[in-house]
């Protein structure tokens, strides 16, 4: 199988699993209790707390751990915008994450006006329209380092600048950004960063939100006093521990890793669109992550293409969701100016520093062909 | 290492990690994908939901998995009450877990009123009490199946037949019951009811809500279409297999292992109750979950208690909470009319499957010494 859909999900790497499953059958205690137990998995939590923040340069008492990134970010959210005054107005972007673009249409159904700044036709969210969009009431500014389909890397750093000049907690979604571009909660001037392990070769279920000291959040858990009050829920040991152990080697290998990925991305955006008449690229050319492919071919199906890849062992995945069985074209690719049938076309191959140029070579060897075959039905 | 703090956390049974570790490195596909990988966690995931389902009585559709009991606990309370008309009315008790309890309060500050009924001495709540409490603006009635310190059995069939006269949605909290009593959605009326897998010798960081069809509620995580539209972040997979894997096992070995721990526990309060002066066991005597023990020792103070514990290699826990560098007193052993001092002198044991006989009476030949000590200090 030759595996890019790596902006979907990871591997989790054999030395991440080597981390955690002491932390099942051995050291199980609940970090909460008083005994040796239950101190080995405090001092496991308290480590990988000190990773965590090490990557995003936070102080550890800044990082509290989650569920998942859309738990981070349903957090950061509604936590700074029911922790403001009512009627906080939200400015975000049309291209984020559905995990704060529906958390941010869910509050505006509560009376929290919201601004969808909109993007150009590369996916770039332009810091003037930011500005322009802030009001007096606005209470929290949400936008993406990267976009998860398109891999466009926004100006969080001068967006962060604005925010700042205005007073206003600036959140930014690194869920598809963490390890692939470097993170600075200070150089971005972020209040709140959104994380998820399992995006670089951690495990599923398991996320962390930045929240610096002083931002005022409200708590979306209630329940016992974890994570110093703020979350509640006994902590996922095993969870966070491969979370910590995967953000820093993540960060230990990015050197390398991301100039080798990013030869990789270039030969396959390369080899498709000199190879395959009508496709293009969708997102910015170089303002992109390094392991981000998305591209359109005018005239079929994404997903039909998809189905074909998958029969010749090769994972990627499409513009499109389906939702109740209706395929509904991607948000992203729409709000760029593409048309349905264009968002549609679409599919995302994305890599990762386990991939070879080997494999590059194979898609691009069967994808012309593929792709021809559907133009003809 | 005698191990005996089970209601706060249980070790992952070999077998449970077994069917875990090939969904971290192999079969690691988002299950919401559209290739073989994807389609290989899908299944998984599917399985796990009907293995859930299957041990309370439940469609496999009437099952969403969490990130934990907590998360479970606050989707039911604040989903149900959110979806419900303003100013809706709870019910629920003085000994909730935190995680319902907290909630309720916060939703009161929202306010929304909330009655919290009484208990008996012995930590039951009278479905007397629960029908008086009742409003017409009643909109939940959330009380617990078995209370996690003192491990005393709520009457939630009794409580269930009440609010299905009333058509109030009903949710419990099976959080500590689940694996250790039979837990039947339709005999007990419930409407929500919530577990968590690390309770049950599964991975901490999973749990599921149980939401019969029809059940007005409003998603406590918004964002991707996961889980029907009800609750969003990629699936967890490996610990949604483990905590498939570990309800099925456990319901298969209920019947041999629950009287095997219902007799440890006995021989346990037996034993601190004849040969310590001072001691009372705290919770109902015979409607009890079989693997707890929690008692109270005149004088003493229960914190104390548990550091000489460890220091011997018995791990317990105490009936206080270190909330920012206070000893509160347990709020559920206070509702029970015990006093803050009484609260504070008490441990509690809780057992499973995996202790013997042999170290019960090892914790029986070191408890009167060590009690006698510190009464001496």
């Amino acid at each position: 199988m030759i595996y890019l859909d790596n902006a979907a999900t990871t591997m989790v790497s054999p030395q991440v699993l080597d981390s955690m499953v002491g932390f099942y059958t051995n050291d199980y205690g609940n970090a909460s209790g008083v005994h040796a137990l239950a101190r080995a998995s405090r001092k496991a939590v308290e480590q990988a707390r000190r990773e965590v923040a090490d990557a995003i340069g936070a102080n550890a008492n800044e990082v509290f751990f989650t569920g998942s990134g859309t738990e981070s970010d349903n957090w950061a959210v509604k936590g700074v915008v029911e922790a403001a005054r009512p009627n906080c107005h939200i400015v975000t972007s049309a291209v984020e994450h559905h995990a704060v673009l529906n958390t941010c249409l869910w509050l505006r159904q509560q009376g929290h006006p919201v601004t969808l700044v909109p993007v150009d036709s590369n996916g770039l969210v332009h810091p003037d329209d930011v500005r322009r969009a802030i009001t007096p009431d606005t209470g929290l500014i949400s936008i993406m380092a990267a976009n998860n389909e398109v891999g466009t890397l926004q100006p969080v750093k001068e967006i962060g600048f604005i925010a700042r000049e205005h007073g206003i907690p600036f959140h930014v979604d690194a869920v598809q950004a963490m390890g692939a571009v470097d993170v600075d909660v200070n150089a971005w001037q972020a209040d709140l960063l959104s994380m998820s392990a399992h995006k670089f070769h951690g495990p599923k279920g398991v996320g962390a939100l930045y929240v610096r000291s002083g931002t005022p959040i409200r708590p979306l858990l209630h329940g016992g006093a974890q994570e110093t009050g703020r979350r509640a829920g006994t902590e996922n040991v095993a969870g966070i521990v491969g979370m910590g152990t995967a953000l820093r080697l993540t960060q230990e290998n990015k050197d390398e890793a991301v100039p080798r990925v990013r030869a990789l991305r270039d030969r396959l955006i390369e080899g498709i669109l000199s190879n395959i008449p009508g496709a293009h690229l969708n997102g910015h050319q170089t303002l992109r992550l390094a392991n981000n492919v998305n591209v359109y071919f005018d005239g079929i199906e994404g997903e039909v293409l998809l189905l074909r890849l998958d029969l010749l062992g090769i994972a990627a995945s499409s513009g499109a969701a389906c939702t109740s069985g209706v395929l509904e074209p991607s948000h992203v690719l729409t709000a760029m100016g593409r048309t349905r049938a264009q968002a549609r076309s679409a599919i995302r191959f994305s890599l990762s520093d386990g991939n070879t140029m080997d494999e590059i070579d194979q898609v691009l060897q069967v994808l012309p062909q593929l792709v021809a075959d559907l133009r003809a039905h």
